[in-house]
């Protein structure tokens, strides 16, 4: 195998990890939790995992023997920067806890697990994967892990392989359902205890116990990276507006990461669109002066965020969509027979006044995509609407009919870009690194003290690593009641970006100052070597979050 | 002004130079030269600036006392990492010949010397932008310096402000400009001498005597660093087919560079697809044979580098392209009444059977894009044809057909990403830190040795610095004759990828095995603070082309 310089420079990286780590440790029990609403419901429901003491590991003199342990991981859902560290201390951590114990990875995410998919991951593997970018040592898959039919599948071979302890490293709903493992396992005295870790790089999933979820510190400083060379080529030529949509479905964390991280123009936080209930004009029309000011003052140039997700935050559109999924479901076969030269004509002439308005003002690609890409249950493909070309071409429709008016004399001239796929296996930054090797070797502790149903977490990130606080949260504790396809189902809730926590407020403190100056940030590639305040700086979000 | 923490550690990087410039230096003259062809008319049209020699700069134990001079500086075309510090290089040169030295550049490229734009660059300047991307110093243009009223509004200014010397920091066109300018300066007595710089982040224009131009090894970097990214995430999804293009229009060295760094399952070279009359449905054709045999592996994913000027090279897309240029401007009244829906019909009905076949074998967007999208001129706009999913479209198309056959049984799931403005402004890597810095510095002693005509030259770099070779290539000795807009004129010959250089040779002896295999490498982010073989590595090209 070819691997680059940086790749083999990095393989010799020793992840810094929280000082209760570095030797013996004694699982220190706190009070009895509560999950965070729902508590009768949710505690109905998970009857042996429910209630249980946060834990804190602490140092300890005292050096106990443990059995060697036989262990099996899980990657689950999409990739994030620093899964194969998690799996590196994971390693690491139950070989310290006893050199015999065995560690299995299944194969291509939860699948492995119910189709006995599996390899043992041994030292020299662990080795070739040390702080490396990607899921690529096992896979990863999207198969949810839901019905007893899989757990009983999944457990016929965790018996064969003696595993005693399984971690499934995924997003809110992978640990929602490792939860449910754990109580199913716990419930039928299976033997095998489940543990939980946090990731996903969108951010959302993190609360009052979890910091943050690995891989959005490395995605979002990527993504950053080329958002500052995008913006120092803007502000060289100064003659276009680039228009860049970042992933996120769910959540705007990314977006405004970056935002707070170079500084553009423009940036369009999803949870604000619905909080203010804007419609995808009002959105345009806050672009379109935005540019018609910069263009006043001579600057025909600029950059604006945009987070994936934001179609379906708009309520006005969703409203749309939900309509427009009901008619052609219940129209199908006569739509099928207009000619497609007419649909759109035939969409407008049929739908209600309002959505009929909005859908006749949406360019013509759109529109199409939104009544033609439907999924296999006749939604419409809300993920392949390209939203960043969307509002440009509407912007520039406004800014078209004010130059008429007499209102705007400037040039408009945009590039579109999309961040997603750059970002999620990118190696992961010294932070990541560091974080994920933790949570992994927490696990290792807390299948050590005998836990299930826990969720592996590091705090105190903000600080110096020898001052993290590793542990363990019940993740019944994080879980509420909602609805999800129809049914009342317990999950882990999901983070939105707070319009009343720091990060959001730090930005829109400074908006109108970076969007009429030109105050862009560069923060350049992430560095793996250099002084420290360049390598190790945490996110600008988790910093604000944690400014006490 | 908020600046990054890399931005701030970045600052303080001391370029590294060839031993040579550490001191004093004496200018040596090698033997008379001539150009590379076309010799009688280049020297013609050259008179006072053809045959010069080739000068190398080497270390002198005499002190000289040099006038104070002050010095103009233009940054032409397109952004290339490595530009400030050129102007750094160029101005730390003039002060250390003489401290009252002064530094003036012209305002947004070129056109500032015609329309008077200027500033002086003073230290405080300097310092602020040293080991920094962009052109946002002094900003960048695109106009063309090629009639006498430019040279003679220029020199107004340059008298005006005693300036002795014009370096102009550009590519291929913008060094045949310069040249034409020393010529001219020189015929006319003005007093003016005229350095160039070879910059393109394209990688273009090298020859015999130029190694490389600069801003093409941190271009190809960046581009390499989510390629990677990319390529670790298709590998751990193992879902998707990744059509990347490149940017490069007129060569394909960047998307060359990039195979040769990432090892990309497939990666298209357009000199090639030139050079062996390749059509459109060849390269389709080539590209769904490795999909279908990767899929017979079981293998449904994998990576497509593109050069951004690939439609151009393929023979029969440009005598399309002919065609419908030359039929659209004849009929524009015609073709302007016929329906939307009806204006494919229509050319199909109107073109040569070649064509015509060509033309409706085309997905409907790029048709469309071929006949609507038209330049004031009535010319086709192929740089907005979005190649990459043209390709990919196409292959998608030519799967169905053999999956009816029974010749293919896969999945295929396209991704498309487009790379340019990613990369152009990104922090200068120590490479072009070094190589730039110590261009603008041997231009200084260009200078100062009283030569006009020449381009700024450090050779021998893929060497350690200290052994780097600075010195000046008389322009007119790259230059020969060639045909533009119709008009025979004296330029520099473009470098494209030489089918039997190093660099395809490698590349060509490797990718059926990166084909079939996943070989793929992940170069990472460009470090600037790491062990030199991650740091200060040149580019592969540069490499095997140096390599004896």
């Amino acid at each position: 195998m070819v691997k680059s310089a940086l790749q083999i420079a990095r393989a010799a990286y020793q992840p810094k990890v929280p000082a209760a780590l570095k030797g013996p440790v004694k699982a220190v029990d706190g009070e009895a939790t509560q999950s965070v609403a729902n508590q009768e419901e949710i505690k109905s429901l998970f009857p042996n995992t429910y209630g249980m003491p946060v834990i804190t590991f602490e140092q300890s003199n005292e050096t106990v023997e443990f059995p060697a342990m036989n262990v099996g991981v899980i990657l689950s859902g999409g990739q994030a920067p620093g899964g194969h560290n998690v799996i590196a201390g994971l390693f690491d951590g139950i070989k310290a806890h006893n050199p015999a114990s065995r560690l299995y990875g299944f194969i291509l995410g939860p699948g492995g697990l119910v189709d006995h998919k599996y390899m043992e991951l041994t030292a020299d593997i662990i080795d070739e994967y040390r702080n490396t970018g990607g899921f690529d040592m096992i896979g990863s898959g999207r198969t949810k892990l839901e019905k007893k039919e899989q757990f009983d599948k999944g457990l016929e071979i965790l018996k064969e392989l003696g595993i005693k302890a399984l971690v499934i490293i995924g997003g809110d709903d992978s640990n929602t359902n490792a939860c449910v493992l754990a109580e199913y396992y716990k419930a039928i005295g299976a033997g095998v205890q489940v543990i939980g870790c946090p990731k996903t790089i969108d951010g959302d999933l993190k609360n009052e116990q979890i910091e943050t979820s690995f891989g959005f510190d490395t995605a979002c400083k990527v993504y950053s990276e080329v958002i500052g060379n995008i913006q120092r080529d803007c502000n060289s030529a100064q003659k276009y507006w680039h228009f860049i949509k970042l992933m996120g479905r769910s959540a705007s964390h990314i977006a405004l990461e970056c935002a707070l991280q170079t500084q553009p123009n423009i940036c369009i936080v999803s949870e604000e669109v619905e909080a203010k209930d804007m419609s995808l004009d009002d959105i345009v029309t806050y672009i379109a002066n935005i540019v018609a000011k910069r263009a006043a003052e001579g600057h025909n140039f600029g950059t604006v965020l945009i987070p994936e997700g934001l179609i379906e935050f708009v309520p006005a559109m969703k409203r749309l969509i939900a309509e427009l999924n009901d008619f052609l479901a219940k129209n199908d076969a006569e739509f099928k027979m207009i000619k497609k030269s007419e649909q759109r004509a035939y969409i407008i002439s049929k739908l209600s006044k309002e959505n009929s308005d909005l859908y006749a003002s949406l360019p013509e690609g759109v529109a199409r995509q939104l009544s033609l890409d439907r999924d296999p249950h006749g939604n419409v493909q809300v993920s392949l609407i390209e939203t960043e070309k969307l509002l440009s071409e509407m912007v520039g429709k406004k800014l078209a009919v004010w130059k008429e008016e007499g209102k705007y004399n400037g040039k408009f001239a945009p590039q579109h870009h999309f961040f997603g796929y750059e970002g999620r296996c990118a190696a992961p930054s010294n932070y990541d690194a560091d974080y994920c090797y933790s949570l992994g070797y927490t696990a290792s502790c807390l299948i050590a003290a005998g836990k299930t149903g826990y969720m592996s977490s590091v705090r105190n990130t903000t600080a110096p690593a020898d001052q993290w606080i590793a542990g363990g949260i019940p993740v019944t504790m994080m879980m509420n009641m909602e609805r999800r396809h129809g049914e009342m189902k317990p999950v882990i809730q999901k983070a939105l970006v707070k319009l009343d926590g720091a990060p959001f407020k730090e930005f829109a403190a400074h908006r109108e100052e970076w969007a009429m100056n030109t105050c862009y940030v560069y923060p350049g590639p992430i560095q793996y070597f250099g002084p420290t305040e360049v390598c190790d700086q945490p996110t600008k979000t988790l910093q604000l979050e944690q400014k006490k």
